[in-house]
């Protein structure tokens, strides 16, 4: 079997064997038989001609088993992860984590680092003073048992095979397949010995996915693909056009959800983490899930359970009660409404990549990130400013990132006469 | 300007800016900016998204200025030359090259090796023992001025960007695409320093493109993009279904096409030789083209300069009287009509690869070939036999080889009761 052939069967429209496409995963983990330009040839062959579900599911079976697959059935009770497509603003893996884990769900969270307009869990969880991110595995099963919960980054041994295809994608304009998309997101997932996913798929202008049908067409594929390899598989579709919640930027959005763990967060924040965490719940098999969720909030189990994780897991607790404790810009500069009105957009990507310029985000995956910096936004959408007010507070290092970012913040923002109607946030569930 | 965008330009069927083309013939020559994973990505896309008249006119001229362009303005004439896209037996240019310089066209050939099923034309000379293909500038331009006709093999430096697309393109899937095979004949002929060419654009079981449409669609395409580049270009699509003459293979090739030139060769080669001259020599702007070349036939002005080419590329010319001096295959057996019958087909790729397997051909770009072996046809499609009647004589060298090449000879022949209906050689004539 020559990969050149394999290449030739999925240009002509014909659907991959399950030898065939294990061909072209060990070529991509090992080199064997196939070079790098014939990887991406066929990569954009997928781009065009797509994959079958089988081939889907398959393709994400292999990629799996590129690597370590985690077995944790050792350890008592469901586990459950949570994924998120990428947003600004988006920090509820460090709410739904807690909360879902105080409700009895064992949750053995593997994420990634920011790059581009989009932050990193991982990012936001190394700005707290000393949490470690990668732990050995017994020091991650030691946290998933004591705490229910362990936040750590994916290790290189971890689906390999994704690892050499997506660096590949990013370079050769392959990004934007849905099963490769699926493959890759589950491919990892599945390796951390989980028995349900729920899925944040994201739409909009901040969004990977811009449109609902977009969006959809992914959630279906991962729910699809997940239940093919037996994963439990929960899509809500949310929309990202503007910022979720009010702090983008690392240590903000630390400070933001525990906040929100307090009982204090953004509406829209607060009940996107409850029903993420409550669809976790309902895959673990525990009844009353959302009713549970809501209790772990307001009786504080939550934010309890993410002191324990920063704890665990090498961090300072003690800034969850003192932000303080985390790094802190030096200074700091408001973005005024130019004129009295109500905010009737503010574009997420804008929002995000002015992050990105203050030093938060990386423009390349090897760039280093400034935890301290980022944007709070005072007035949001919907919200009625007077001229002269705050819609932006600028946390920023210096005055050549500042002066980068300042522009974007501005053109953000969309000022109208009368108030927009209202967005649903969450747009559809699927799975 | 970077790789992964001009490959999602075209990804997103976006016409290439000329700037574009020039970054990616550039990243093909010297590797700059573009890696071999981002030039496959490309050629897939293009596979996929096709050229418009624009671009693959660039992209040719892009190609042949990679490399060296043969400026021969100071030799004094119209220069023409012929290519074909490939056939089985196919020995025109070793007959229509001397008769187009026998009527005062110029013809600077530069000829490729056969690959798989169809031979070229370098290692026909090359059985003439002695005959150099790889002559110095100053050798190639003496036997320009003295003869009329040199025959030569393309140098590393014409046409670099082809020569690694090429084989990037045979590795990935990617070689089937009109604009990318437009521009791979074309920049290197116009680095021949040409002012005309013929294509003969082959369409038949034993061609490159299966179906006249297929054909007719290429030769449109490199008469466009030949034009657009200010060479003067005629395409005549022929048929490719059975050999084209009646022998196949190195040596055996040279003294069929010796014969021909003597005006002893089979009707459809000397007509197809004719035709393709006569338009060259009218390509020259030479009146009284076809009269032209049938008197150079005639009167043995044709096999008098291959004589002279032969001798000026330090070849034996005494092979043109005597074919005992080329090599000899140590071995002949027949393969035999099973029954009484017409021959209504002859399978060329079947003779052609059993051709190959025999040892005058190459499956791979590195295999050495055998100048002496070879298939004579001695009943051709529309002709009578009887049982036990010889239909082809198969010159071999080994028993091994025999035993591979005998099935494909007795699966390539198709015997019927009625004569087959006459099809015609020349389908369409365009440009």
């Amino acid at each position: 079997m020559r990969a050149v052939d394999i290449i030739r069967a999925k240009r002509d429209g014909g659907e991959l064997t399950p030898a065939q496409i294990d061909s072209f995963v060990a070529g991509a983990t090992r080199g064997h038989g196939w070079s790098d330009y014939q990887l991406s040839a066929l990569l954009m062959a997928v781009f065009f001609r797509g994959m079958s579900p089988a081939e889907a599911a398959h393709l994400t079976s292999a990629m799996t088993n590129s690597g370590r697959r985690y077995d944790l059935s050792d350890l008592p009770g469901p586990k459950v992860d949570k994924h998120s497509t990428g947003g600004v603003g988006d920090k509820t893996s460090l709410i739904l984590g807690p909360l879902a884990a105080a409700c009895g769900v064992v949750v053995p969270m593997m994420s990634g680092r920011g790059l581009g307009h989009t932050g990193g869990t991982l990012d936001k969880l190394e700005s707290i003073p000393g949490f470690r991110v990668n732990l050995r595995e017994d020091e991650f099963r030691a946290a998933l048992k004591a705490v229910g919960l362990g936040m750590i980054g994916q290790t290189a041994d971890v689906a390999p095979a994704d690892k050499k295809l997506y660096a590949l994608r990013d370079v050769t304009g392959t990004v934007e397949s849905v099963p490769l998309i699926t493959a890759s997101i589950l491919s990892k997932k599945l390796a951390e010995g989980i028995s349900g996913l729920v899925m944040d798929v994201k739409a909009g202008r901040g969004a990977f996915m811009k449109t609902h049908v977009d969006a959809k067409v992914l959630a279906e594929s991962l729910v699809r693909v997940g239940t093919a390899n037996g994963l439990k598989v929960r899509a809500v579709l949310t929309a990202m056009d503007a910022p979720l919640g009010r702090y983008v930027g690392n240590s903000l959005e630390v400070a933001e959800s525990v906040e929100t763990l307090k009982g204090n967060g953004p509406a829209d924040l607060t009940e996107l983490s409850v029903l993420l965490a409550a669809r976790m719940v309902e895959l673990a098999g525990i009844a009353d899930a959302e009713a549970k969720v809501r209790a772990a909030l307001a009786s504080g189990a939550g934010v309890d359970v993410f002191r324990r994780c920063i704890e665990q897991q090498g961090g300072d607790p003690r800034v969850t009660d003192d932000y303080s404790r985390l790094p802190t810009a030096p200074h700091t500069t408001q973005v005024r409404a130019p004129r009295r009105g109500y905010v009737v957009a503010m574009d997420a990507e804008k929002v995000g990549v002015a992050t990105m310029v203050l030093g938060a985000g990386r423009r390349r995956a090897e760039d280093a990130v400034d935890h301290a910096v980022g944007v709070i936004v005072r007035a949001a959408v919907g919200e009625q400013v007077k001229a002269g007010d705050t819609v932006f507070e600028v946390h920023y290092r210096d005055a050549a990132t500042l002066a980068a970012a300042l522009p974007l913040l501005t053109e953000s923002l969309a000022l109208g006469d009368t108030p927009p109607a209202a967005q649903p946030l969450v747009l559809e569930e699927i799975g």
